[in-house]
């Protein structure tokens, strides 16, 4: 019945990254990808200089362009009109995911400052991308305070706000450029912006919110109290928010005649609430039931939970009602650094022999590296790492901790540090999965999205054997934009898309990726028991006394003298 | 007035090795090195077959042929006797210092038993070099039943026999080979054979006795009883061994006629009891007085200290009266990988891009990686290395162990390992130092010779600013010649040689190596800092429940199952 009702219906989803924006265009009737297109910033990312020509000081900037969010949205928008030939009755919802925390300054009126003749050459009014380093200060004032306080939003994210998060970016635009900052009527994620550009009046959604700007429904953001006493005149920071919030999934608001006339789409169209990026993939992979998780394995690691229950647990990232899909709880928790280890062995430890091999058979030395590890028995080796060359996200939230490496002999091949390195983030998720369930969250279903995922099927598999669990490897390319155009059939609703809640529109409308990567009984055996080696390991450098050692050598990394 | 006595007159040093046998003809007048010789063994080391065909089973066999000794010490002595155009009457001593434990089974005569046709196809009739490696299990039952019995003679070598040595080859032979063992009058380091083949009588030397074959000059040999329960036969080892045995640097004999016409010397010149070939390096490097240590860095290496005390020291690997020079207690101390860890880096982690810089520049990858981390202050990388990858000789005696590397971040470079590396065998040595000094033998002085001495001055001072102390590089090539020609002069006594005792000769002879690495006082005050996080690690897994986890890694990595 649905599916009759969603016959010749589609939605587009627009998924904005950091480089360019894609979007699909999805059928409702089957969850088929009528048509996608792609379009690149003109801007792309700034790190040097402005638009105008005027170099950026010192080092950690990542601005872009807002303008070239929207001509991007409609090149996409009218290219997958385009190449479907359909029409624009055909189409019943848009949805919007962004790379996040995106940080934009406008004026009242959503008007980006950076737009203003006056503002064009201040580098602090454009928008600041999720990887603009240059308020990882402002985030370590604001953790300090916020424990020394004991600000009860703090154990949402596992005890540590992010540099890369809003808080410390719109400290550093307070710190850096008052008169601008009070000139910003408006602060706000570019995911919203485009949102509230499509709708025509101001939309921000409960995903940015909650999980980069400190926000819950229930006790708002942090209090001006303490932002005023982190920074004199940040107390004003709430009101550049926004108050009204609105779950994932929900109709933020109809397509406004100015922007459906630019796109070639009808007024009045609905429009969801904007999400990360990350966060759409959920619904975009078929994740939609409660139980499940879905991992998101790239350079880092991202691990997302759908639940019923609302439950503490340290070292997550974030918790947020409707954050991820109506209804649930969503919960957040990472690995800071997941290929990047694979990608640090290739750059440093891939020796000559083994490059010429990789050339010679035409490899690349992933491929390479994948064959020589493939099979091999968890005992292969005997080595145990732990996984923090780039510090710990969850669950211990300690970026002075560093990497380990123990059992190396004269006997250890390259091979076997790769090896060791995929298991140690595979235990590292498996810790993960055992912070959740020891919370009360019981993980009953796993899928995999990300490059990982995708393209490698050596270190899928040692994940399944080390989790011990079946993994579904889902999404393929596009599973960001594909949720988006699920939440925009939400934000339809029944009526139109067919579908009357989010588990029913995920199961229809998810990528099925039927690729399953099951548990070795024998092999999970073994890694049941090294893992043991990794958890003592774990606890001596993590949470015991060398830890300490850890941290000493971080303050030499970082510059101190040797104490 | 020593100078005058000894002008014109010279000694000649043999130094057999693995692959050949060298020789120097010393003028006892200046310590001048007048001509030196090298021939190679016909037979080398035979892995794999015997001289007649006869394929040797298995693997771990390193067998010689002990004519191959003699007809090289005839060429090396002829050869240096006719460079010079010395007179046989100019030469008053003849030394031989020999790898060891190379071990020979020989009728009562000391005719070896590979000379008989009856045994030309038998393997265990041949000499088996130090790098025999077939006989670790008898030394781990030995070193379990010693320990069980108290075997108060175990101490004196760290608690652990290694399976290079004399008691588990000798074992082997009884295990494997009864009847030869049963035929087998003797049973003779192959120093001590050549010594007694030019002495024409059979002569041991305290050396090899002390070192390899658990004697002591108050208690001779491990008891007949503990032998017995160790392997039944295995009670009459003692009498194929020696019993007269001699101080380092006593006369072991006047060269006999037969041999004297082989050599083209004068019958009755003394021959000076044999020395291992390390420790002929400490009187050849110039090493004479109490308090001075010799190290020998190499593969591995060996940390060699006279004193006039004897003191027990838990982790040492031997200490034996007139074992190195007449008159003192020499102790032997040993780092199982040092170099090795070097070479592992250069095969396992040497990347692409740094082999073509090598290549380039004309540099050999060590001179490439010296060059980088030379004069990089210790704080440059932040990690901290455990110098395992060979297991722990001293002081630990845990051939269980493996290394480990703590701190590595993505900004990890392969420079930062390899520094990291050279420092923890630095920090190896200085806990032998410290091992040393805590025990009652202080260390005044330090000389450093073998190849990472005479090559690499990046890694030296290195050294020097670890330990916090003034190092002498000397010996060159050829200390373990020199050492044994000074030996001979000893054993020629001081009328014909000019020197009164070990200490004068010693440095009038010795090489006086005047390459000097002095520690930087801002670097060796870093150094002590960052020696705390490698105790704190030592600690941990060398003695703490760290301990636990790597001999768990060694199981695995031994082929057990994990449990």
């Amino acid at each position: 019945m649905e599916r009759e009702q969603a016959a010749g219906r589609y939605t587009i989803g627009l998924d904005f990254g950091t480089l360019s924006a894609r979007a699909v265009l999805l059928r409702l009737s089957d969850g088929e990808i009528a048509a996608e297109e792609e379009a690149v910033y003109a801007h792309g990312v700034m790190e040097d200089s402005l638009p105008d020509g005027t170099a950026l000081p010192g080092t950690g900037w990542a601005l872009q362009d807002p303008a070239d969010y929207l001509d991007c949205l409609r090149d996409c928008v009218q290219g997958v009109m385009e190449k479907s030939g359909c029409s624009p009755e055909q189409v019943v919802g848009l949805g919007v995911d962004f790379t996040s925390c995106t940080l934009l300054p406008t004026e009242e009126d959503l008007t980006p400052l950076c737009c203003r003749e006056v503002y064009r050459s201040d580098p602090h009014a454009y928008v600041k991308l999720w990887k603009h380093h240059r308020a990882d200060g402002c985030a370590r004032r604001l953790n300090r305070l916020a424990a020394q306080r004991g600000e009860r939003w703090l154990s949402r994210y596992g005890g540590r706000i992010s540099g890369e998060w809003l808080l410390p970016k719109a400290m550093e635009l307070l710190e850096e450029a008052p008169a601008l900052y009070r000139a910003a009527g408006r602060i706000i994620e570019a995911g919203d912006w485009v949102v509230s550009k499509l709708c025509g009046t101001e939309r921000r959604s409960a995903c940015q919110a909650g999980y980069k700007a400190a926000w819950n429904a229930d006790t708002g953001y942090p209090s001006e109290d303490f932002l005023e006493a982190l920074a004199p005149g940040l107390g004003s920071l709430p009101r550049k928010l926004g108050q009204e919030i609105l779950p994932v999934g929900s109709r933020a608001g109809g397509l406004c005649e100015d922007m459906a006339g630019r796109l070639g789409l009808l007024p009045g169209t609905a429009v969801a609430a904007a999400v990360i990026d990350a966060h759409a993939s959920v619904p975009g992979c078929g994740v939609g039931e409660a139980g499940e998780l879905l991992m998101i394995l790239g350079t880092s690691s991202c691990h997302m939970l759908l639940s019923r229950q609302e439950r503490a647990a340290a070292g997550l990232c974030g918790c947020v009602r409707d954050g991820i899909l109506p209804g649930f709880f969503g919960y957040e928790a990472g690995q800071s650094c997941v290929g990047d280890h694979f990608a640090w062995f290739m750059e440093n430890c891939l020796p000559a022999r083994y490059e010429r091999e990789a050339a010679e058979r035409g490899l690349s030395p992933y491929r390479l590296l994948g064959e020589k590890i493939a099979g091999r028995p968890p005992e292969a080796h005997g080595l145990t790492a732990l996984d923090w060359w780039g510090g710990v996200r969850s669950p211990l939230m300690d970026f002075s901790l560093s990497g380990l490496l123990a059992g190396l002999t004269l006997r250890t091949k390259p091979e076997d540090i790769y090896q060791a390195l995929v298991e140690a983030t595979a235990y590292g998720a498996r810790k993960i999965i055992e912070v959740y369930e020891t919370s009360g969250l019981p993980v009953s279903r796993i899928a995999a999205t990300g490059g990982i995922a995708a393209k490698d099927p050596a270190v899928m598999q040692i994940y399944a054997d080390v989790c011990g669990r079946e993994i579904r490897a889902a999404g393929g390319g596009q599973s960001g934009a594909r949720g988006s155009a699920i939440l925009a059939a939400l934000a339809a609703g029944p009526d139109l898309s067919g579908y009357e809640d989010a588990p029913s529109a995920v199961r229809a409308l998810g990528d099925r990726g039927e690729r399953f990567f099951r548990p070795d009984p024998a092999r999970a055996r073994s890694y049941d028991g090294l893992y043991k080696t990794y958890d003592a390991l774990y606890t001596h450098f993590g949470e015991g006394p060398g830890a300490e050692q850890l941290h000493r050598l971080h303050r030499i990394q970082q510059g101190a003298a040797v104490d």
